[in-house]
């Protein structure tokens, strides 16, 4: 609706209304916007340049960031080197840096050419931080005060330094440039004017190092309820903060990346369109590798019971309801735990307690699903010694997946390796295995089979 | 070292030393401390009453909060009705509300019996609000101020009512109840002290209903970068606010039942260790039972090729790598596609867009795999008909796994059903079905059996 009002007027060249328009939206709604209108061909990158110049200077710049890069990669090319300055001095620097990451070389230049010193020096210190180190996702612009100033000088430095956003209502106290507290803008809303800053700031500080893991940033923001977290190098300095905001970001890609790790795939960066079809089947055909490989060990495990298979054929119809129970029971369990783990509420401490109560969820499990199969085939087949040998099957099966789905998430975190890769695609593949030769070797006995 | 410390302190009754210790640490922090010592026998019902009264009033509300229901309700019954006053005065109302709908009838009543009359009645109304609204996870508690108010009058409100953290730094401005603009706190700390909050204030509001999902209210506060939003009824009357820490609290949630619901299970409420083995069980059985009995439809098919198998028992062999794959295939692109959707990244309308692009990364994959896989089988076998038969089957198999992973996940949304339901474990049953069918029907021709 909105997008073709936006079409119509654009073909009609009436800005004016254009504008009044757009200035009614917020900037996430106008990138969107944009996003949609850019599908049509009569939408190309004038029209885009147009639209964008008719913003006002802030909503610009903020609609800039929400956009996807390929989008702003046309508009910077669009832009005069005036108009660069202009968006890039509105921008939050970590905004800029996260631009940056995604550019080609010659757009880099571009916009550190047309950038001031000082502000090209915290850029590149920016993008020295490892990847996805709090360094890499914080950004320096934050309000310190001295531990001396009084409330009231506090506010005057706010309001001259004038930062945009939530990014003000904590402020860091400093003293010889190390963290000694912060104090809130409610704080010093319900303070006197008069009364010192270390009067009323808080000296039990949270914070995170340059170096950690943006995880581990995001785990502490939520863990604390903050709506910003210092982040401060070896020597106590405060160089920045991670606002909630990016923490969501955090939080959320770190889901993402897990899912695929879940799923036998590796991470994508860029979001499932942007990404070419070369590189998905690239990022998911390793693992496809890996696991049809070491699910050939299973089918050749059968072979060595092709007698047992020959005298009693009807052995192998069970065989994908086996396979496929184990690896359902088998992910249950790896992917409660590898979650657990991700939340914090699963430590590796709690080895033992999480194997017993893993063992004792399959028991009952097995013992359910053993007695509805058992009784379904002794009922189909009328064959008690076929039903034995599946539903016994099923419950060693049962309880050999849930004992991997909870074992083998847990050892890779000990060996510090992500659990999350030791999720339904390997699990299955063990459990596979394990209940072939679990269920041939239980039918060779029980049906005297060779 | 903290828990063995604090331990030592209670054994030796030093609580004056154990209260300044308390003191400077952060409620988040002392709640897990406590939940550490609750482990020893030690530390019963008396020694965590005892520590919970040596805590100043603010900090043992706070800590309250950040504890779980057991230690909650432990503590409820040994305070006196005074002292659960006290604690409720200094609580949210999101979090009172939060804390009773765990609690046991009995508790219940004794904390509203100690509510004043208007708590009492916020608290019943927000209890009366469906599960997982928007209404049942915000605080009644925010600033609301005239158009107009001055600046200088806005700022002696903020002081007066003197809410806790960061509900402040959006006030809502309303206008016959009605909500007509939002402005911050920076808004009004730049602005001239005479200024009238309509000039200042931000129109274009975003805002979420009462009976809007909570995940949908996360995801606007998620998309707009908010550090809160405003709740309001059908007359857009403002009733609430939702702020960014219970909106994470949500998104951790929602992910968490999406990794539940993928694996086949239905989610828990609880964490996994406050979750009996019964319980655990009960929500993964349902789900077993239903794949099992799908998983025979495969069984069933595969007795239909008896013949075949008796003839050339090798095809057996291969069987589990087919399914697997199979699944596999399936799920990569099913969990791409759910989490695509979860994101917004992927609507409905992209259904053919999805589906030929997973189809071109389908044949890029099965050529390879085919490829590996039938010069293994021709290298370990020297039987170019068989490698023939498990390389086609393989690539059927695997363009059929990603359109089926593509294809159910966006049916089922479209259905208004859950994607996260059209995941691994049911997209494996179905591909096995497929593959199986396909797989013994190749063979059939090309090995010219029967």
């Amino acid at each position: 609706m909105e997008k073709l009002i936006a079409l119509e007027l654009v073909r009609n060249k009436k800005f004016v209304q254009l504008k009044k328009m757009l200035q009614e939206m917020n900037p996430a709604d106008i990138s969107d916007l944009v996003a949609d209108m850019s599908e049509h061909d009569e939408f190309g990158e004038r029209e885009l340049t147009l639209l964008f110049r008719i913003l006002p200077k802030e909503l610009a710049a903020e609609t800039f960031t929400y956009m996807d890069s390929d989008m702003q990669i046309m508009l910077i090319n669009a832009f005069s080197d005036n108009e660069l300055r202009e968006v890039i001095d509105e921008l939050y620097l970590d905004d800029t840096v996260d631009i940056i990451e995604e550019m080609p070389a010659n757009v880099v230049s571009r916009i550190l050419k047309n950038t001031d010193n000082e502000t090209r020096n915290q850029i590149n210190e920016l993008l020295n931080y490892p990847k996805d180190s709090a360094g890499s996702i914080m950004t320096p612009e934050f309000v310190f005060l001295r531990k001396d100033a009084t409330v009231a000088e506090a506010f005057a430095r706010i309001r001259k330094i004038g930062l945009m956003k939530e990014t003000v209502y904590t402020c860091y106290v400093t003293e010889n440039r190390s963290l000694v507290g912060v104090v809130t803008v409610l704080d010093m809303l319900v303070a006197e004017q008069e009364k010192l800053i270390e009067d009323i700031m808080e000296t039990n500080v949270i914070s995170v190092f340059t170096h950690d893991d943006k995880e581990e940033v995001a785990r502490q923001l939520s863990k604390y309820d903050l709506a910003a977290i210092p982040v401060v190098d070896a020597d106590n300095r405060i160089v920045g903060i991670v606002t909630f905001d990016d923490a969501m970001d955090v939080i959320q890609e770190e889901n993402t990346e897990d899912f695929s790790k879940m799923a036998a795939m590796q991470p994508i960066e860029e979001s499932y369109f942007k990404t070419s079809v070369f590189v998905h089947a690239k990022k998911r055909i390793i693992w496809l590798l890996v696991l049809m490989l070491s699910a050939t060990i299973t089918g050749m495990i059968t072979m060595k019971f092709d007698k047992q298979i020959s005298a009693v054929p009807i052995l192998v119809s069970f065989m994908p309801m086996l396979m496929d129970t184990g690896g359902n029971c088998g992910s249950q369990s790896a992917t409660l735990i590898i979650r657990g783990m991700a939340l914090d509420e699963i430590r590796i401490r709690d080895f033992f307690k999480v194997v017993f109560k893993e063992f004792r969820i399959s028991l009952i499990c097995s013992s359910v699903l053993a007695a509805v199969n058992g009784l379904r085939i002794f009922i189909q087949y009328k064959n008690l010694a076929i039903a034995f040998v599946v539903a016994t099957s099923l419950i060693f099966t049962i309880i050999i997946a849930k004992l991997m789905g909870s074992i083998l998430p847990m050892a890779a975190k000990k060996c510090k390796l992500d659990p999350a890769l030791m999720a339904a695609p390997i699990i299955t593949t063990v459990v596979d295995t394990c209940s072939i030769l679990i269920y041939f070797n239980i039918a060779t006995k029980v049906l005297a089979l060779v």
